[in-house]
This record gives C-alpha cells, structure tokens and sequence, in this order.
C-alpha cells in the first residue's frame, strides 16, 4: 500500500491508513519529524488515564521514534518546506512502514528514506532504520530522541517526565495522572560517537552533526522500547525504565536485520492462516488484505487482559474501549482462522466480568451489564453525555451506557460461536460458562413481565440502531438474550453431564439454584418480534413503523448544521425511521437458520433504502445478507465500502465537534466476513461445515482459509467449482455441505464439487 | 376590579383579566372597537375547528360586540388616538364589564361608556349598553355590526362567511373547516332609524350618522346571539342563524334592563354558596373573590358536554382542551360549593369514554386512557411535538400525550371524591362506575410485572412534572393508579350489593369477569415509592436523587435563550433534579392520610427549592403542604401568587415560540383550595368534616361555604375560634372534627370551638 506526494490535509487520515500495530501499541503513520501537531501517537493497549473530569482514554507514549533532520542549520520538515517528492508505503504482509522524502534547497537534494516496524516478536520494541543522502556537501543534523510532548484528545495525562541520558542511550519516565508508569527507552547505533545531549523541556535529544558527503547515503538505526507500570514485567519491583533500558540494549545487540526477521517471521507464521485471495480484482484484494492486516495487527497476543479497542491502536478516539463490534464483527475472523487469539479476546470479556456484575448492580440488577465502552477492569467508560450537541453547544444525553444491554448477549453469543467452531471446551470451563450464566441472570433481572400478555418483555433499551434509544422490545436485543438464555441452560446441562462436581460447585459458587427455573420461564415467554404477516417486515422496536418514514435524502435536506447528531432526544431520525446501521438486517445475519429466504429478502428491502450507514459496522452487514440473497451488485457494493474504508477514509470524522477518526477493524472484520461468510458462503454449525458460494461478477476465484475443530482446510471457489483442500496435519474428517451437496472431506483429501448453471 | 389608564402593551393581558364568560363562550376583556390585532375574541366553548394541519382548537365566533365611534370623521380607536382618560372595569359578582374613555380632539372631549354582560341565564346571549357624550356639538358616527375577521392562534377556521342585514338586526353565518356552522345575530336598539347597512369584506355594519349635541349622552343597546349546529337548538333543522335571529329580537324585546336582571340573579344564587370572606386582608380577599368568579364564570351550566378548558374561555391556547387541572385543582370547588357544576364536569368525562377507549386501543392497551388535551370527543388533541425547540427551530417530540397516563386515575379519583363529599350515589351508576372501571383496567393492560421483585410497576411515564418525561415508577402515578384500583374494586362491591342485577349486567357489558383477578392482583402488588428509611425523601421516580442536584438559579443561569423548553430530550432541567411543578408534594396533597407530617415537611422542604413552578399547578400545592405543616408564610407567598395570576399577569406567556397565555383557572382552583383546605383547613372523608384552621398572620378571620351530603355550611374562622353555622335547609346533623375535638352539628345548629393557644 502505497501513496505518492505530500499533502498537510491527507496527515490526519494518513496517520490511521499506514498505521503500525502489534497488539501491544500502535504507532500512527506519521514522520519520524513529526510532532503532536501531525497527530503522532504511540498508544498503548490496556493502559488508560483520566485527566481532571475529562474523558478516560488510553495513554500515548514518548514518542521514541521522534527524529529531525537539518540541512545546514534548515530543519527539513514538510510543514516547513515543501518536499520534492515523497512516498509513503505500508508493507500489509510484513507490517513495515517505509517512508521517502526529497528536499530541494537550493540546487541540492536531500533525501529521506526511512523503515519501521513494531515487533510482533517483542511487542516492547519498535525499531528503525533511517538512511539520508545529500547530493551537495553540507552539514547534516541530526537530532532524535524522545518527544513527550505527545498529542491527546483529553489530556495531558503526564503530571510528570523525566529524562536520562546516557550516551547514545536516552530513557523518558512518564508518571500519569492514575500513577501509571510509562516509560520509553531509545539507543541509536550507526552514528560516529554518542552525539550531544539536548535536554529541551518535554523532550530529550541526541544531536549529531555531521559534514556529509556528497551522494553518500547515511545509515543509522534506532531502537525503542517500550514498557508500563501495568506489564507483568514491571510487577515484580523491577521499574519500567530499567527493563526499557535493557531491552532496548538486547534490541541493539541482536541489530536491526535479526530483529525484522523475528518480527516477519511472525507475520509469516500468522497470515496464511488468515489469507484469502480474490482473483480478478486486484482492488478488492488489496482491501481485503489490508483489512486482515489490521486485524491481525490490533489483536493482542501478549495478554488475555486487553481486547482490540473500536478504533483499534490508531490513538484515543472512543476512548480506547472496546464495544460489541470486537465479538460480533472481529471475532469470527479470529475464531476461523486464529483461534487462539479468538481465545484470548474472549478470555479479556473473564477479566472484566466483575466490572460487568459492578455496573449491573450499580443499575440496581443482577448479573453481569457489560460496558458499552470497556477499559481493563470493565467498567463502562461511557460517559452519560457522550455527545454534544452543535445547536445548544451543550452535552447532549445519550443512552448508549445504561441502555445498550444487548452487548452482554454479544459476548455470550461470541463465547458460544467460538466454542462452537473450535470445539475448545476449555473455554467454558476457563470463563465461558460463568460469562453466559452472568449475562442470562442479568437479562433475567431486567426484563419485566407482561402479564396482559403472558410474556417478558425487554424495555427501555437501545439496539444496535443508536438514533432510537430507549425502546421496547428492540428485535435484534430480544433474540439475542433468547440465544443468551438458550445457551445459557444448554451450558448447564453440557457442565451437568460432563463434569458433575464441577457443574454443583459451579451453581453452588455462583448461587444459580433458585435462578434457574427463571431462566427456563424466560426462555419459554420471551417476547420475539415476529415478520408482520402481511408485510413481512420485522419491526425494529414497539411502535417503529408507526414513526414518520421518508427517505434518507429528504432527512439529510433537513440538516442544518454539518455533524448535527442525528439521535439523542431531538434528532433528526430520533423520530422517523431512518436508522443509523443495520439493526434487523443484522439480527437476520446472525440468525440465518430463523428466518425464510422471503423473510430476509423483505426485510433487506424495507430496511436498506431506511438506514444511514452512520456506523462503519453497517455496510458489512448489508452486504452478507445481499450476498445470501444473491443481490450481488449490492453485496459488492456494500463489500467495497466496507473493506476500504480505512484505505479511501472515507468514514465520518465528527459527531458534532467530537472527534472519532482512526481505524475500523470492525469493519474490517466485516470485510473479511462478507468475503468469506457472505460470498463464500462458509458457515458451521458445529458439525457440518456449509458452503455456499456466491461470487460476485469481477470475482474470477475466492480462496480462504479457515479451520474448525482444529483441521484446517483452504477452499478455492471459481464461478463454477468448490475445491476443499484438508490440512496436512488434520486429524479426522469433516462433513461438507457444498452448495447442497452433502459430503465427507477425507482427513487429508480433498473435495470438488461443481456448483451453479 | 377596575385598571385606570390606557396602554396597548396591556392589550393581551387584559384581554384575560378582564374577560367574561358564562361557559358556553367567552369574551375577552377588549374593547368594542378593537379588532383581531387586539386579540379579541369570543371563545366558544365545545366547538373545535382544524384549519389544515394546524393544531385543532376551539372557534371563535365573528365579533358581535364590534363598534367604532368616529367624530367629525375620526374613529376614535385608542390604538390611533392615545386617550385623555381611561378606566376599564369587571363587576365580580355579576360578571359584567365596564369601561369608560374619554378621546380629546382640539377643544373636544368624547366620552365612551359601555357595560356588557353575557347572560349566565340565556348563555347565548350578549349584551352591551354603549353611552357617548360630546363636550362640543359636532357629528358622531356609529359603526357597529359583526366583524368575522377574528383572532386565531391556528386560523383561520372560516372557510365561508355569509352576511344578512335586516335593518338594524345583522347576521354572519360562518363555516367551518369541519362543517359546523356559527350564527352570530345582533340587534341595536335605541338609535333613530335603521341606520345604513355597510358590507364590507368580513365584516356587516349598520352606521347611524348622528349630529351630536354639545353635553348631551346619547345611548344605545346591543343585543347578540351566538348559535352553532353543535347547540342542540340547532340540531332538529333549524339553522343556528335562524335561531340567532330569533334569540337576538326576544332579546331586544324583554331589554337590556330585565336582560341584566336576570343575568344578575343566576350571579346572585351562585354567589353565596362559594363565597369565601378574607377578613383584614384586601388584596387577598380580592384576589381569591377574582379567582372564584373565574371559576364560576368558566363552568358550562348549560351541557354536560364540555367541561372547562385550561385557559377558560379566554382564547385558544392550549387547544381550548380539557387537562387533569379540572379534576385536580377546580374539581374540589365545584364539589364542595356547587355539587350540580361538579356532576356535569364529571359527566363530560363520561361523555367522551369513548375517545379515551380509542386512545387506549390506539396504544395497544384496554380501558380508558384519557386524552391529554381532551375536547369534545375525548379523542387527543395533543401532537407528539407540541413544544418548539428554540435553539434547532424545529419542533421537539414531547411525551404529554402518549406517557402521561395519571390523568385517568386523576379522573376515576374526581368522581369518587364527588361522591364521598356529596354522597351522590347516582353519579357512579350515570357513568362513574364504568369510568373507575376502564380506567382501572386500563392501568391493568399497561403495567409490568417485575418478577425479581414481585411487584407491579409503571414505566415509561411521564408525571405532573413535565421536565422528567419517560421515567419509571413516578411516585405520584403509582399512589394515584394504586388509589384508581381500589375504588374500582370498592364500586365493585358496593354496586353488588346495592343493586346485584345491575352489577351482573355491568359484569357482563363490560366483560370484567376475567379482568377483576387482576385488579386485585394489581391492587395488592403495585409498587409504591416509600419515603427513604434514612432521609425520609420519597424518590419522584426511579433514578430521580442520581441526577444532578443544583440550585434553581444555577439551572437559570444556564439558560441561553428566553423561554427555552427546560425538558424535552435535551432540556436544561431533563438531567437534574429541578422539576417544572409540584409532583412528590401534589401526592402528599392528595393522600395525607398516607403519611406522617414527618414525611411530609422532608419532602416538602426537599422539593421545594427544587421546584421552578414552571406551571401555575404548582405554587397552590406546596401552599396547602405549607398550610397543614404550619409554615403560614410560605403558604401565604404561594397562596397570593396563585390567587393573583390572572390579576398580575405574572404567568409565562411563552415555551419557545408558543403563545400559551390566557387565564388560568386552574390556579383560580388552587387559591380558593389553600383559602378552604389549606388555611381553612377543611376535609371531608364522607362521614366527618374535618377542620383545623391555620390562618396566616394577616388575616383576621376567614368564612366559607360548603356543603357536604347536601347540606349547608359557613365556617368562620377567627384566629381562636371556629363557628360552623348550618343551612337553614338542612336535613341531617353532620359530624365534625374541629382542631381535634369530634363535635356533631346539629341539623340546622350552631358550633362553636375554640382553638389554638
């Protein structure tokens, strides 16, 4: 992925579309010479600050990367002086940043060319290479170390830096606000000497000058580490910035070429597994690639306590939490093609179940009420005014913390999926099963009973459509808890059959006695929102249909003021039915085997022409149902849109003046789903593996990989054949169903089924 | 009650507080010569109209008082020609209007005096007396006719105007968007000739062209006649100008004279039995005997198809309709001091049961939901967006009418306070029972069960105070839907035994068999907000003393622009706990058998400083709190300014950019209930009249009239002593309870207590 030319407007989006991450910290595709005002940002997973009563939101990092150079005393910065030529290149398959700069001053060049990566293998350590030329003799300056004037949306969150110098070496300790401690150590290597050392006053620099030669190419490297109070490598007594320092010593030693080839290796290791390939259109292919690489690169492996935030590691936006789209849109990528780290989100959602019972019962129930915005501990980061309105100029109350309850289903649901696909019964027995029993309590304890009517209810709630908050019987939620409630007493009796001892203790432990026969109560009366008999269509809440409907178009001509709020108590779609993002289109994505290929296709018909897309988590699943319902000119469409969000940038920067750029792994865990789920038809029940494929028209061939119950198979579709190819290593067969067609895929055969015409 | 002094930023006001009405129509408080830019109007009472999609509302009729003196060619309009002198005047205990105004041109004076009256004994009928003087020979012009150019707020609602002229006697007939035709006729009597008839667009006049000599007074009469096809004069095919005509010349046969007499007398009989006597304070005394003139003014003797509208008879604000205020706050009145009014505001609930069976169905729900803004069918004149937002210039979804469900039990608890005071066992089988009923069931269809907690409990509501809509468990709504099921199993039972065949056939008409489980269930399980065991404060709502807790005058401060809705979805009080009106301290009002005087000071002294009064509900309830808790002077300060609202004027004109002025009877209500209830400190549970005299420190004595059971009382109320006279009709001793001491008085006796010290 690579872009050519300079432009101060593109460096905002830039900043998102060559971002580099690890998991651990995301480092924005700024300039090594950048500062604060391009946006730089080293934000770190899992560690969260709060300045004064601004908002919590993850921590950025000293910039360890931070790097000037001068041409006889002339800093060269584009901000400064207009490059000559420049290109910016994001390597997707190995997560390298390459960038290159041209400067003319007068009749001599100087030239920029720079390579980075996060380590994958280490995921403390960055590392750079940076090469210069001048064409003509002149001075050289260079200047590189460590920025802690660093850009925040609610900072600062430094109450106090230090700086050491030592040599080439230089450290930053950042204490936060909370008493966190972050700290970056830096070792450049390839300079003549140690350089001098600046000390500026939210900075500290080495500074080398050097008489450079004509044409002769300069090579230094520079490696940083990065470590926090929160690591469990500074648990033990030992400070940050002693383990920064020897690790950034380590780094040094080992050189710049081994520690990319740990950190490729990784890459290696990992993107086969994810890889799909489209034959025939390079552009979509491109897209998708670059929406596993984020994928792959947001995801942390290091840890079981962090989880991929909504807008990934690309800076604060959202407050670094984690929503509903990491188990409904990233994680089925991770549970068909890296289970392990699929694992590990979801083991992230059993660290945070006690702030999960702790908002609960702040609301006064029981159960488990996980956050809609989730840091490390659980509690919900939502503030209640979470918007501010541009007419007023004032806060704006929104209901997305105390009445989104249907992200506890989300994650049950997820829970379930993935126990489903990988068959890892470890998962309930580490987690899982307390995370569906919690959830279903909870539910238990909100819903009230309609006894006019001989069911529960679930009122007062927003689904996933956020310009309609505060409804009843929000359809989407409504199945969701039933599937919580369903797997909830499907997971008591498996626990019951299979580890009797376990299943007492566990009731005993989490005192379900007296719960259950609710639960059983529930499952049976549970209101869900049936297709209307004559229309069809399924209504979205209790009193939808009867809102004033009108196009989309003639709702944006009543707009009066550009990133006016759409929802809250006075907005625009609040009381018609244009809706934010697919709310009954997804409940019919996630509940394919509920609903008749009629019902689906009505409903995607009444609702496609009535929702915004004001969610990146929208278009994706638009296309999956188009695809299903073989509208593929709509499902390509909503494919593209999906997929190269994070490329074009084209996406929604403001609610009103609140800033939400940044990355969309939702959405580019969408994309990988339409791809795979959606135009390759795949899904899995557990026991037989279905595909379905639908190709769109430029598609020449799809091939994906994918693994369930551990057997791994790579499956190539051409407009008029499925080829399923078993893993060398698998050990048993697996049932196919391939386009109806119901067969055995030998353990490590294959399959070739001819499908369409 | 008389204003000296001439001032065209008075008009509106005045047009209120000089109004007269006799509740079939009023007529504002302008003067003869003033037009529809004075904001004349003569209100009908029951008669709607919708012009477009504007908001239906009451008609007003064409102006049949219309005249326009002119000398030597120059109209004498004050808007013109600023008046030497002016005074205007309303005879409280007769309902009638004076105004004198004295025009100087050059050397000239010309005085114009006029009275006018609209009969209470034929309440289709108008009279005005018109007296002009002239200091200097000169000629005098009278235009005076019908003008049908009226005022509208949501006009214009004639779409065809016919006049006739027939010498001196003029008819407009007019009709209405919907149909309904109003005739207005007038007749002049008492000037030469017939005078010319002039037509002009819409508007009929006579003009008598008289050479006025010097010093002489001249006088004329006037004589009008309002009928609509609504009248049942009018329904048999006799058209209403028809009936007009004939009611304007029998009229103008028996004159003004007999015509006033008559007026008078129906005056003169109402009068003492809901005569309140404030001794040593004037301004009060004022003020409450303006307050009961409004109220008798305002009540239709003449139907028991209308009741009285928010705002009276004084314009269409508010859409002319029926509020809770009638049974709450003028209700009372009616009940103890003219029962006949009372039955007949009741039995326009009955009339209109069944617009309030529709809005249930229209809601999904049985039974009655009463309209909000209730007219002459009962159907809901309420939109959803009845408030415009001031900042976004749009119109704001407000929830009056969907979530305001107290008002039917505000109604089922009218009518059972009606028959516990007057022991009119009719009025439950004419209709009471079957509203206790619906209402009752209504409440049944729309209540949840909690099964956590085992209890029933409304949500989604909205209380008294508006600034909190959409909240759970309104305290108020609970207690009063609590109090709505047990008069509905109470009548049930008492109609069992009074008249078991009635009863199964009500059984069976209204299909209660299988409901009636469910009351009782219901009945017995309704949660009820209990004071707060540590503070005593009884929550106004779920989730009510979480929401930010701030001083009055902060919340104004925020304020940016005047008359900004302070609720809604985005209001400045919707997230804090200041409230528009009296809600937790209105149901302490209602129940005070309920609740300790512990309880009743914290939560009155909570509330209190929390209350905006953003409604003239408001101050009369935390007045009568006040009264009964022994804080004469906070009582006192809320008494006079509910008492002087429509003398004042010191009421909001404004929410947003919608006119809602107008008198408020309401508040007229509230002052004579704080005068009885409050300072009297009279109650009636069906069996023993209660007393306890409060008076605040001005007053010397206070003697009211009341009757209970149908027999007649006045109580004098001295600062150390009670004397309660009964009616020399009387048929029954009554018992009573006077500052604690059970005395029984005797049939047509004397009691005499004394108290205090």
């Amino acid at each position: 992925m690579k872009e050519l030319g300079y432009s101060t407007e593109r460096i905002e989006l830039n900043g998102s579309r060559f971002l580099l991450s690890n998991g651990y910290m995301g480092y924005r595709g700024t300039l090594e010479e950048a500062g604060k005002e391009d946006l730089v940002a080293c934000t770190l997973s899992g560690l969260y600050d709060q300045a004064g009563t601004g908002w919590r939101e993850p921590v950025n990092a000293p910039n360890g990367f931070y790097t000037v150079l001068s041409y006889q005393g002339q800093p060269l910065q584009p901000r400064a002086i207009e490059p000559a030529t420049h290109e910016q290149q994001l390597v997707i398959r190995s997560a390298l940043h390459r960038r290159k700069t041209t400067f003319a001053l007068a009749d001599n060049r100087i030239e920029i060319a720079t390579e980075r990566f996060l380590s994958s293998a280490d995921v403390h350590l960055m590392a750079l290479e940076y090469r210069f030329r001048s064409t003509e003799v002149g001075t050289v300056m260079v200047d590189t170390g460590i920025d802690a004037d660093v850009w925040d949306l609610n900072g600062p969150h430094f109450r106090e830096v230090s700086f050491q110098a030592a040599g080439s070496s230089l450290t930053a300790t950042a204490l936060t606000n909370e008493g966190q401690v972050v700290a970056v150590a830096t070792m450049v290597a390839g300079l003549n000497g140690q350089g001098a050392t600046l000390q500026r006053e939210q900075a500290v620099l080495n500074r080398w000058t050097i008489p450079a030669e004509a044409g002769r190419e300069y090579c230094f490297y520079k490696y940083v580490a990065v470590y926090t109070s929160a690591d469990p490598e500074c648990t033990a007594g030992r400070d940050p910035a002693t383990v920064a320092v020897e690790g950034v010593r380590h780094a040094a030693e080992i050189g710049y070429a081994k520690l990319y080839a740990r950190h490729h290796a990784c890459w290696a290791e990992r993107w086969p597994r994810s890889e799909v390939v489209i034959k025939g259109d390079p552009e979509a292919e491109l897209a998708l690639d670059y929406s596993i690489y984020h994928l792959l690169a947001a995801a942390p492996s290091h840890t079981e306590k962090a989880s991929i935030p909504a807008r990934g590691l690309s800076g604060q936006t959202y407050k670094g939490a984690i929503f509903w789209d990491t188990e409904l849109f990233m994680l089925p990528f991770f549970i068909y093609t890296q289970p392990q780290l699929a694992r590990g989100l979801l083991r992230y959602r059993y660290h945070t179940l006690d702030g999960a019972r702790r908002k609960a019962a702040e609301y006064g129930y029981r159960g488990a009420f996980y956050a809609w915005e989730s840091q490390e501990t659980g509690d919900d980061a939502c503030t209640y005014f979470n918007v501010t309105d541009v007419f007023s100029e004032r806060p704006l109350r929104t209901y997305f913390r105390d009445k989104q309850i249907h992200i506890s289903a989300d994650i049950a649901y997820g829970i379930w999926q993935y126990y489903l696909v990988t068959g890892d019964e470890s998962i309930l027995f580490d987690g899982g099963a307390e995370i569906i029993l919690e959830t279903a309590r909870f539910y238990y304890s909100y819903a009230y009973f309609k006894k006019d009517k001989n069911r529960y209810e679930l009122l007062d709630v927003t689904g996933p459509d956020e310009y309609h908050e505060r409804v009843a019987n929000n359809a989407f939620t409504n199945y969701m808890v039933k599937y919580n409630l369903q797997i909830a007493l499907a997971t008591m009796c498996w626990l019951k059959g299979k580890d009797p001892a376990y299943y007492r203790a566990f009731v005993e432990r989490l005192d379900l006695e007296k719960d259950l026969p609710g639960l059983v109560e529930m499952n049976d009366l549970l209101y869900l929102p049936k297709p209307d008999q004559k229309s069809g269509v399924i209504e979205q809440f209790d009193g939808y249909l009867a809102l004033e409907d009108l196009k989309l178009a003639e709702l944006k001509a009543r707009i009066k003021i550009p990133h006016e709020y759409l929802g809250g108590g006075n907005g625009l779609a609040t009381t018609t039915q244009i809706i934010k993002q697919a709310d009954v289109v997804a409940l019919l994505n996630l509940f394919k085997t509920n609903f008749s290929a009629e019902v689906k296709a009505t409903n995607w018909t009444y609702y496609e022409p009535r929702t915004e897309h004001g969610s990146s988590l929208s278009p994706c699943v638009y296309a999956m149902l188009a695809a299903e319902l073989g509208k593929q000119d709509w499902a390509y469409r909503y494919f593209l849109k999906t997929a190269t969000i994070d490329l074009t940038g084209a996406y929604k920067r403001y609610v009103g003046p609140l800033y939400i750029g940044g990355t969309h792994p939702a959405a580019s865990g969408g994309a990988w789903m339409v791809a795979v789920f959606g135009f390759g038809g795949l899904s899995f029940d557990g026991v037989t593996v279905c595909l379905n494929p639908r190709l769109p028209t430029p598609w020449a061939g799809l091939v994906f990989n994918f693994q369930v119950k551990g057997q791994f198979f790579t499956v190539e579709i051409t407009p008029d054949q499925v080829r399923v190819e078993a893993g060398g290593e698998n050990t048993q067969p697996i049932r196919f169903e391939i386009a109806g067609e119901n067969r055995l895929c030998p353990q490590n055969g294959e399959l070739i089924v001819a499908y369409g015409k």
